[in-house]
Formats: structure tokens, C-alpha cells, sequence
């Protein structure tokens, strides 16, 4: 059987990645290009086609080496359209179709998805989540985005929304406001973005001391990252912020093995640098908060192939057309 | 073709009931006998197996008919070994191995589920689910049940912990203490239990003035049912407590809309019998909530098989492992 090959490329709001992939997950190339959205769509579509291209000339490969494609993209889409609506992080795209487009180009077989989605399914097929049936993907970052992936297929949902994970409500007394407009979504407590806010709300309380204080005098600004080093450091403003955060995932991961059920969850996004000490913070209120059963036996990590899931999700969803 | 015909038996902590169904979903038949749990797991065990012969018996057909049997039972089971745990409505059984018995004594495939995930595939195959191919469904009852069905297949869960869906965390600020000892869980808001029990608090506020005092008076205690037919008369107390009822519905709708976005939503229990009016309020709460296109599209619904789907969902588990 002659080996075969896959390109995934994931759509970013500011810069779009590929890479050529192999049977076994492995990338084989890594390539990545400005996305510039504000040029308009009709760039847009070229500058996937052009990244496409640029993976598989960066893998050493022909185009005629590749046995399908598979493009992820971000924001309100209709996946079995293979259609982008209206993506906050791409103004000013509209209904642009995506998968027709790019299977046009290529004349080879095309898959869509949800960018969180295909890094689920990454994770699933060649990262953390290797020889598992099935799992939950979270991934922290500006919001909280998810995926779910069972029996090896991205739940994708009747319209598009499976999986959006951080639009689960679990504050109504005192809800925060979310990105979305909404109130009380997790991604509100539990983003990068909304740990660094937190973190601002309890530096300008009264008397509150910090070595936080003096990061943001010399910086102009803090970053999760910030926070969580000041953690390490055993600042204790940023260890309740971080163990807050740990709770708040905690609620995510338990509302998720109370109803899906996973073999896995899975965390990433910058946050997870963090490693070990935070994974276990959020273990424990895991086991804290849910049924013992699921608490004992989901498996909790961190994700593996850090930024490159996406497009290699993306390619695992292009060789599920031909597998 | 012969017709075929299957057996659904759906134990419950105070009776359990059985029925004939036909490949279409429609029972020929439908006994009830007492579980008496109390008698201990043997008799409970000869008790399921008779209450499928006097099903069998009132369809006026003979076991030899029967191609399959699906047996749903509450609480803590491990669904893919067949077996119940530990479950709290059924004291004093312990570890019951209900499908290698049944199955046993029949000498027929025999399938075993959760008494909601059952449900769930009832109103799937022959309620209100009829024609779609996802669908959640929320038993509201002492507590909140649950069950996800995806592409006619029951969402079990790694550790038949699937489409637990009253243990969803709603609330962290002031969280209500669920029957299950969990904090803020969906259960502790929207069961019909705590629908009586806000209906409690709101008359102990000074100078509530509510005509449930005067039921409370007659009767002795309240029901779920007193509430709503108060808020249909008008009362303004419990037009608050149905209001929020709707309120906290909508919550897990919307909750399960941004994970699995399912076809269809199934509302079951007692509480439904309100009808419309009391539909059209979750209705209501559900576009504030949701996201636009999930909350434009996904049905939201009333069950239509009451308390038979429980056993037409059994029977349908056991048809799935003959089709």
C-alpha cells in the first residue's frame, strides 16, 4: 500500500497554518501565512489555497501526493455546508464557501469544520488523546472553545454548535458578562482573557498586595501568563485567581462527564504551560464536584500537540472522507 | 415478513411496568406490577421476570412471538455489563446482574438501560421524536432525568454517567443542595420537588399573599400540580415560581444546545401537564438565552408517551439488538 498523505489548514483570525500529515497523524510540514482578512474574502480563499500549496512544498511532496484536504476555520459556520457565515475574527468575510472553493482548486476530496472541532479531533487521533473512544476537548485562550469527539466523529451538531463548550451557563446569581453577550457563560470565569480580568478586579481592591503589582507598573499590562508565574512564585492574590480558574474548569470538565461521559477531557491553550501543579488543581475539584464514578475513571490532561491541532485535526477530517 | 414484537419492562422504586411493542413502536399491551424493593433483589429479579409474562400474557401473544426484551431500571448501573449498582430507589439491591437473569430465563437477546436514556429512545422511535435523528430529552420529576440520543443511538457514556442531565452545575454564587449532595446542580432547581419546595419558601416570606395558603391549608401539603394550577388561576406567587421554573428549563436547554445541539428537545414529567402556555414560557426563555440559530431552530417539545416511555424505550433497546 503506497503511504498516504493528508494537508490540514487552520484559519486563524490573524495568521492561517498548514502542513502535510501523515496515516499516522505526523506532520510532515509546517508552514504559516498572515490570514489579512480585512483584504477581503476573495484573498482570503487564494491565501488558503497558496498556504496549501506552500505545506506541500514544504514537505518535500507533489500535490499529487495528497489524498485530501481538510480546512478548519473559526467563528459562526455551517459545517455541512462547508460554508463560513459570519466570523467575528474575519471581518468583513461573509457566506463564504469554503470547502467548494477549495475542493475546486485542488480537485480532491475536501472536509470543513469548526477549528475547535478539528484540534479535538487532533488531539483525539494523534495527541492526548491517542487509543481513546471518545473525548472532550477544551481550549483556553481569548475564549474557551471545545470540541467533542465520539467514537472517533466530531460531534458537529444539527446546526453547527456542538461542542461549544464555553457557552455553557453555570453562574445566574452574579453572572459575568461573556464575549458573546450572554451571561454566565464559562468562557466568562474561565478564558485566558477572563482569568486576566479577573486578576485586575482583585489587584484594584483595597489593601491588596501583590507582587502583580509591580509586573504591571514595569509592563503597562498583565497576561495569564504573568498570573500564573506570580502563582508559581506563591504570590497569594494569584493563587486564588488560579484556583478559581481550576474551579471553573472543574465545573466545565464535571457538566461535561455528567452528561457526555468521555474516556477523556482534554485542556489546552497557553494556559496548560503551567503544567502539572495546575492539571492537578483542577483534579481535585474534579473529583470534589463529580459523581465518584466519573471523577475516578475520566482521564484528565492536558493537550499534546499544543498550536499544530488544529490543522492536524484538520487533516484527520480530510482523511475521513477517504478512510 | 412475521411481525415482529419485543417486551420493554421499565422498573421503577415503587412499580414496575411492562408492555408488548410492535415494530412500530406501538404497545399491544401494558401491566404494572409493585416492585416492594424491600423483599430483597431475588424476588425483585422474579418479579421483573413475571411482570414480562403477564405483559406477554395481555398482548394475547405467546413468548415464542417475542423477539427481543429491553429492561430500563433507575439509579447507579453499569449499562454495557448489565447490571445494577447501587441505586437509591431500589434499597436494599446491590450489584443485580438484571440482563444475564433475564435474558436467562427467556433464553432472548436482552437489552439493559437506564430507566431516563430509555425514555429518551422512546420518544425518539414513537413520541414526540418521531422523524428526527437527535433528540434530548429531561424527565422532570422527584428529580431531573435525562437522556441524549444521537443518530438513533443512546449517548450511554463511558460510565453510563450519558445525559445525566439534572447534575449539570447551573449556579455557584448561591447554590441550591441537590438530592444528590452536589451544590447548584440543574436537579435542585427544576425537578418537580423543588418546584413545591420554592413554592414553600416564597409563602414563608412575610405577607405573601398567594392562594396557595388557602390550599396549603386544605390539603395539608403542596404538589407541583397545585402550583401550576394556581398560576394558571392567576396567582401571582406562582407565576414567579413558574416563571423561574421556565427560567432554569431554558438554562439546561440552552446548556445542551451549545454541547450537543440535538434536532429536538423533549420536556417529560408530571410538570408538562400544564401544557402550552407553560411550553411557550420555556419557548420564551430559550431565545433570550440561546444563540440565535440553535434557539431558532432546535424544537423544543412536550413528550407525548407519559408514563409508558419508559417500557416502549426498553423495548426499543431490545429491537436494536436484533435490527
Amino acid at each position: 500500500m503506497t503511504a498516504r498523505y493528508f494537508v490540514g489548514l487552520d484559519v486563524g483570525g490573524t495568521a492561517m497554518k498548514a502542513g502535510v500529515v501523515d496515516d499516522a497523524g505526523v506532520p510532515l510540514s509546517s508552514v504559516s501565512l498572515p490570514t489579512e482578512a480585512s483584504r477581503g474574502q476573495e484573498r482570503g480563499l487564494d491565501r488558503m489555497c497558496e498556504t496549501i500549496r506552500e505545506a506541500v512544498h514544504a514537505a518535500k511532496r507533489r500535490l499529487d501526493d495528497i489524498d485530501a484536504i481538510g480546512v478548519a476555520t473559526p467563528g459562526l459556520m455551517d459545517i455541512a455546508a462547508g460554508l463560513i457565515i459570519d466570523p467575528p475574527n474575519l471581518r468583513p468575510w461573509k457566506n463564504v464557501p469554503v470547502r467548494r472553493h477549495v475542493s475546486a482548486v485542488f480537485g480532491k476530496p475536501t472536509a470543513f469544520q469548526n477549528d475547535a472541532n478539528a484540534a479535538a479531533l487532533g488531539e483525539f487521533w494523534a495527541g492526548a488523546g491517542k487509543g481513546v473512544s471518545s473525548l472532550v476537548f477544551f481550549t483556553l485562550g481569548t475564549g474557551v472553545g471545545g470540541g467533542i469527539v465520539l467514537d472517533g466523529k466530531v460531534l458537529e451538531g444539527r446546526n453547527s454548535h456542538g461542542g461549544e463548550l464555553g457557552h455553557m451557563k453555570i453562574e445566574m446569581t452574579q453572572p459575568r458578562r461573556c464575549g458573546c453577550g450572554r451571561l454566565g457563560c464559562l468562557e466568562a470565569y474561565a478564558s485566558a482573557t477572563a482569568v486576566v480580568k479577573r486578576t485586575y478586579e482583585a489587584l484594584n481592591q483595597p489593601e491588596s498586595g501583590s507582587s502583580l503589582h509591580g509586573v504591571l507598573k514595569t509592563t503597562g499590562e498583565l497576561t495569564a501568563r504573568d498570573v500564573f508565574t506570580a502563582w508559581m512564585g506563591g504570590d497569594s492574590l494569584a493563587s486564588q485567581i488560579v484556583e478559581d480558574t481550576a474551579i471553573y474548569l472543574a465545573i466545565g470538565a464535571m457538566n461535561v462527564m455528567h452528561t457526555i461521559d468521555p474516556d477523556m477531557i482534554v485542556f489546552g491553550g497557553g494556559m496548560t504551560a503551567a503544567g502539572e501543579p495546575f492539571l492537578h488543581r483542577i483534579r481535585h475539584h474534579v473529583n470534589e464536584l463529580a459523581f465518584s464514578i466519573p471523577a475516578e475513571r475520566t482521564s484528565v490532561r492536558f493537550a499534546q500537540l499544543g498550536t499544530d491541532a488544529g490543522f492536524i485535526g484538520a487533516a484527520a477530517c480530510g482523511r475521513q472522507l477517504v478512510s
